[in-house]
């Protein structure tokens, strides 16, 4: 799969998965993963996993504006730069956000995310 | 220095020579680099250099409002998270942007850019 191909298929499966159910992201991450989440950093999958059950409501939707990919270097990285705006339920304006994904192939032949920053949009 | 010093005289450091003497930035890339500027790749740091160039206004100010950084591997690299906003002569409100950089250290102690990736964060 060409990277681009494997960063569009990417960023669909992670915001299908958060937005349906996103208890499930877990796999997607490692010990040594690190989300950044509006400035907060957190390591590890299951404290990963942990902060983003318990953001503050059940149901959402990211809308994807932007994806862009490089490669990260010659061990066959992935960075991946997203925009998009995420819909909250009872908001009647959807909230504007950049993440940026690390991911990092596995022995398995596929990847999972060792970096993750994620920021809202202030207008 | 610790990451989070380095990062912000990163920061510091980009901004201020953009917003003075851009054509000074391509002493941050090599040869290998990569810059996505909203969606278009360019690669090395004379291409780079160029595109910033031939951007099209002369004066601009960047004001940073959130850095996040991360180590992005145990090869030394630093991944930068950037949030800000970009004012332009004439204009009455200042665009909004994200970018992200993936630093990599040099022989000689210091860093480069290999990853750049900028975005206006359109409302």
């Amino acid at each position: 799969m060409d990277p681009d191909s494997l960063s569009k298929a990417f960023v669909e499966h992670y915001y299908t998965t958060f937005d349906s159910n996103r208890s499930n992201l877990i796999g997607l991450y490692q010990e040594s993963s690190m989300l950044s989440f509006e400035g907060e950093k957190i390591q590890g999958a299951q404290n990963i996993s942990n902060k983003l059950n318990s953001l503050p409501f059940q149901q959402c939707k990211h809308n994807i504006s932007t994806v862009d990919c490089q490669p990260s270097g010659p061990a066959g990285g992935m960075l991946l730069f997203v925009s998009g705006n995420l819909q909250l339920p009872g908001e009647e304006h959807a909230l504007k956000f950049s993440q940026m994904f690390h991911l990092i192939p596995t022995a398995q032949g596929s990847f999972y995310v060792f970096n993750d920053i994620f920021r809202l949009n202030y207008a």
